[in-house]
């Protein structure tokens, strides 16, 4: 294959964002070549915009099986990526799945298999994992120069939505149409870069949800999340969509310092000597080991999703290693359903969670929700 | 009383600190005229170092009767601040009691009904309340210009300590020595600011503490508490002592912006218009108040032991009002304490807390310890 026909399923803000540079040829040996939209008038609108090059279908299905395209990127609800997924994979196509993966593990699991069986490149749209910072502080971690971590801490409590906001479409944060709130739609992308710059995902977490707190909602819209890791590291994971102006702070501790990204930088606090062996051989009662500040370098953030893109098309094309699989998509979907069924069993919740019971939870939300939208 | 004469039981590193400003002279209308110590070399050391103006007594009982004092400083280990403070009550003095108040409530109660009942003058040494970066906190929020709090978010990690601090006395760090780590002794300061600047107690507390992490101690030296408040407001306080270089930053959002003191400096976003009513008014769907960063000016902090003693001394003089009346320090300990038995319970702990269940845990503590010192 020398060139690769792209087709994209769901017309909303994202799949739009998406062809737009396919559009613009901004993707390498790529093409728009097909789109859905369960809208005609979405479909009348792009055939005006695009003309005859992209062809337009009514359904997943048709688009699927029409020949048109080698590989399909889903931006549906989040509720329909798996079973979509799963589709595309028995077509032969390979995927590029928007986040969240899906909204409860059990069907994310299966779209895994799914991907695992098709032998197909699987990708899911974890565009943070192309900032600067982030690849900088997994580098810095997985190289050792932090040390083994003890403690992790990120505030993301700068998703500010307004009222309007959620009044501007009946499925937003409704269990029925999104399955959830924060958790689900703005904060999966710190969840997944929580675990994938760190490299450690919780042995167990005891979250606290507060739902429609100052918003006329049914899901969670504040969150503080405790975990614990397997090496004895601790963590803490706050976010919200009610405060403004919001924080985006994330501090990583190690046995060799600090790292703490904010504003856009990260300063690294390095100690000259890594503190165990500081603790076990210094004699002096109010003693430290000497630190150094640094400001560590990082290059500008520039195009996310079409980082992510190409770097699909590539794996496709030429068989380059993926910035962010598809399988990742369960880790931070994990965590998200882990806060939840926390807060709702009012207690631990052990890794890797009881998925069933998870689901049945989120049934009964939907069946008693007074927002619900089938 | 033209000048108070003031006596100082127990000269540890607190009481020795507070003797050297007494005998400069640096609090007006006050005089070092007497001192109490277990040690006997300790009190031969003071009398070549002070001479014959200040009386040495081998027990508190001889000090507290022996009318060469108007007011005490307790300043010995923490278990017995109650006790003595009772009894100097009973002796018809004033007291500054060293923090913390004591190490469980119960204890403390009977030391404030002791207090209130003798109507002596009764301070507690929550030096960092003259720290004019709090004192200005205090001032933002209580004059209204945070608006209503809705989350509060302490990390206090720069409590390091070696082994070769826990090391230096048989005492430290044991349950029947101090009576609990990192909560009693070194984060009791930031414990009741929380409180003290907010206004806020919590209404229920979550906890998660370790006990002797990376450090050979049986009490707690990192502790990762959530706290929720009556008007709905949640709170996170982190804390260690086995990190370094460790973290101490403050955030409080409310509904006219957020406050940030970090190094020493207090950054202020504040909204143009409150929260809810934008919230109210807007239409856009990703809008957000206008908001203003500035940076809030703070004098320098300077004296802050001396503070206290000096505002103490004028209380008792004068009637100027106490900076830190010896009642606000059940507030921190209640806090302390819950954190502990939220832990130790492995369940939420409500406030106000069970004194008794505390008590009874904590004496199980002691009598299980195998670092004991009774």
């Amino acid at each position: 294959m020398n060139k690769l026909r792209i087709g994209i399923v769901g017309l909303g803000n994202m799949g739009m964002e998406h062809a737009k540079y396919l559009i613009e040829n901004q993707v390498k040996n790529a093409q728009l070549t097909a789109v859905s939209d369960i809208s005609l008038e979405r479909l009348k609108q792009v055939a005006e915009q695009w003309g005859s090059d992209v062809q337009r279908f009514e359904s997943y299905e048709a688009l699927f099986k029409s020949g048109t395209v080698d590989a399909v990127m889903l931006c549906t609800p989040h509720y329909d990526h798996p079973r979509l997924a799963i589709e595309a994979f028995t077509c032969g196509l390979h995927v590029l799945v928007e986040k969240p993966a899906g909204v409860y593990t059990r069907q994310v699991k299966e779209m895994n298999e799914a991907a695992a069986a098709s032998g197909k490149i699987y990708g899911i749209m974890y565009n943070q994992r192309t900032n600067p910072l982030y690849l900088k502080l997994r580098e810095l971690i997985s190289s050792g120069e932090l040390g083994e971590i003890r403690r992790t801490n990120w505030i993301i409590t700068n998703w500010y939505r307004s009222q309007a906001y959620y009044n501007s479409s009946r499925w937003r944060a409704t269990w029925a149409g999104e399955g959830g709130g924060v958790l689900i739609n703005q904060a999966p992308h710190q969840l997944d870069l929580w675990q994938w710059t760190t490299g450690l995902m919780p042995k167990r977490i005891r979250a606290f949800c507060a739902f429609g707190k100052d918003r006329d909602i049914e899901v969670e819209n504040e969150v503080t999340a405790y975990v614990e890791y397997e090496n004895g590291a601790t963590g803490v994971f706050v976010t919200s969509t009610h405060e403004t102006p919001g924080t985006n702070r994330f501090e990583i501790t190690g046995d060799r310092g600090k790292i703490v990204i904010e504003d856009d930088k990260m300063t690294f606090w390095r100690l000259r000597q890594l503190e165990p062996e500081f603790n076990r051989d210094n004699t002096s009662a109010f003693a430290q080991p000497e630190c150094w500040k640094f400001d560590i370098p990082v290059a500008a953030s520039v195009t996310q999703h079409l980082e992510i893109t190409r770097n699909w098309t590539e794996a496709i094309l030429q068989g380059t290693p993926l910035l962010a699989p598809g399988e990742d998509g369960i880790k931070g979907l994990t965590l998200s359903n882990a806060m939840l069924l926390s807060t709702w069993t009012d207690n631990w919740v052990e890794l890797p969670i009881d998925e069933d019971l998870f689901y049945d939870k989120l049934q009964e939300k939907i069946r008693l929700s007074t927002k619900a939208i089938r």
